[in-house]
């Protein structure tokens, strides 16, 4: 390599921006919490019901918790044992309907296999959907083209949460080419969509694809949502790309202070030198999830007073 | 030029096939009609609003009727004024909608613009939507991933219309590298959808798309929705890719016989030299969108019969 090609790459490499999502992510929390505490008596609910005793939803579960709490909203807990009878969830979803301290129902997921996971979503009442999976709240998504942040309804917070990162990193979007990786419902086809609307032009890559790398390399902005550790490599970029990388996977560290660690779906070290703009992991959108769980919450808090 | 390019362009034109839309739909409309004699009194009920005397709507509401009469579905028409009330439409759903002889409402678009469309389309029962562009047939499309003619919810039968094309042309589609361009609820959205749920990757371009022929030029299968005469060019095209014109203008023709013409959104002769498979305008897509309709009620008929 030539000491020229040294120094633009090193040029690149300053030029590449972190985007903190774990920063980003605290302003908006912050910025709920002095919406909340602004709030007459009545605060916004969030009912979240875990199903088993899978240890990552159980993480993620105590997570959403302990954020609403310093969000000021209210979270009820509904934890089932493993062989809970769909029965008996429906009937929670029903009452937690009707329930007015309740303005979002979080059903964890996956749920064990025994139970219908479609007909519980389906069961939720889509004002109160927080996650944006009810159909309703699906075909809305499909159907709008607006900003965002001022949807009538719940979009699903991870997409929403990328939305939300390359926004504040002032990332334009009209006329770029976005390649996301993954067709996933509760990540890869939303944030196409939400992309889309935005007037991005939006190629949607899978596990069938073929040439992926082709198909990443002329991408300006790279979404990578497909739950392969570092899958992404920096040589799959074009130099300048931005890169929202929200795969979130456990890799052995053998020799290591700790068993595992998380990684993403992109190789942050390569991805970095090539990238313009880079989410880490963990860091990036993780924390942006449930920022926008909260967020979604009150915005459907907000629906529902203007309602009454 | 020298002649063996010659001779490979001639050969490439000779292995160009026409994708007969006109005599694919009118094997499906015959079949259809077989099925419909074959059945005891019940027979398929359509129901046709139109609004207005919008000159294309009323060639467009003829053409749907007289295909249910040459199939054997009896159609029921409803033609108002331009003038009629959001309430008097809404009412006429309500009853069509309890109306057990009726199996499949339309709603000829575009509504004037006094008439909230939305409204109208969503106060149509999901059941007897052989448009699919109620809601909740919105969202069963996203979140569907099985064959386009085994779904149990009614799909837009346009781009229903242009996977039948592909499927009879033989057309491979997983892996495939598809571009849609439009992306409207009506026909680009939905198709790049039932693309990518054939395990095809699907690029979206539309009117913000940046060097749209850089990108038409890398698809396998190109889809043409935009409603621009004769845009879309032969040198815009891979060698061999197959295309599927779904538009329809209308063009002056200064000196001919008629004074106007209908063409596609693609310049037909000079990419019929370079597609291998290409559906011309009028007698391709056309044809098919009826051909669907019918189908639509008839699988609408069906999934009724069964509910009772
Ligand atoms: N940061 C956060 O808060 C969140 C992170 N995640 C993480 O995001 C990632 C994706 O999640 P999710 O969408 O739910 O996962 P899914 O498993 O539901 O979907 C994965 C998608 O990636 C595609 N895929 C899998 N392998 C490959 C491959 N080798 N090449 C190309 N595409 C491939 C799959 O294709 P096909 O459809 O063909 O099978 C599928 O569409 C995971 O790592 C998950 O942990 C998820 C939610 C929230
Ligand atoms: N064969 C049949 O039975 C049917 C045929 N049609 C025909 O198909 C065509 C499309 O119909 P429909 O989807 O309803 O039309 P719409 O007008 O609703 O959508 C057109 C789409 O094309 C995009 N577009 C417009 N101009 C350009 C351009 N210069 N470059 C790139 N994209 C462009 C628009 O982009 P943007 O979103 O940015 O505005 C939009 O997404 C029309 O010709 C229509 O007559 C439609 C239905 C049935």
């Amino acid at each position: 390599m030539t000491s020229s090609t040294e120094e633009a790459k090193s040029e690149l490499n300053a030029a590449s921006q972190i985007i903190d999502g774990k920063a980003i992510a605290a302003r908006i929390r912050q910025d709920i919490a002095q919406q909340v505490a602004a709030l007459a008596e009545k605060k916004p609910g969030l009912a979240v019901i875990l199903v088993g005793s899978r240890p990552d939803s159980q993480t993620y579960v105590n997570m959403k918790k302990k954020a609403c709490e310093s969000a000021g909203i209210v979270s009820f807990g509904f934890d089932f044992d493993e062989t809970v009878t769909q029965e008996v969830l429906l009937e929670t979803v029903q009452k937690l309907n009707q329930d007015d301290r309740v303005h979002g129902i979080l059903v964890q997921l996956p749920l064990p296999s025994h139970l219908d996971q479609d007909t519980i979503l389906k069961s939720v009442h889509p004002d109160k959907d927080v996650d944006g999976l009810h159909p309703t709240n699906v075909a809305a998504l499909q159907m709008y083209s607006g900003h965002f942040l001022e949807a009538p309804f719940s979009i699903p917070c991870t997409p929403l949460g990328c939305c939300v990162l390359l926004e504040q990193s002032a990332v334009p979007l009209r006329g770029a080419h976005c390649v996301v990786l993954g067709r996933s419902q509760l990540v890869g086809w939303p944030m196409a969509r939400l992309l889309l609307a935005q007037d991005a032009t939006v190629t949607v890559v899978h596990s069938k694809t073929r040439n992926i790398e082709d198909m990443v390399r002329q991408a300006d902005v790279v979404v990578a949502a497909v739950g392969r550790a570092q899958m992404v490599k920096g040589d799959w970029l074009k130099p300048g790309a931005v890169v929202i990388d929200v795969g979130i996977n456990s890799v052995d560290t053998p020799g290591g202070k700790k068993p595992y660690k998380l990684v993403g779906d992109v190789d942050y070290d390569s991805a970095k030198a090539v990238a313009s703009k880079i989410t880490p992991v963990p860091g990036g959108v993780g924390p942006m999830t449930i920022a926008m769980l909260l967020r979604n919450t009150l915005a459907s808090f907000q629906r529902m007073q203007k309602q009454t």
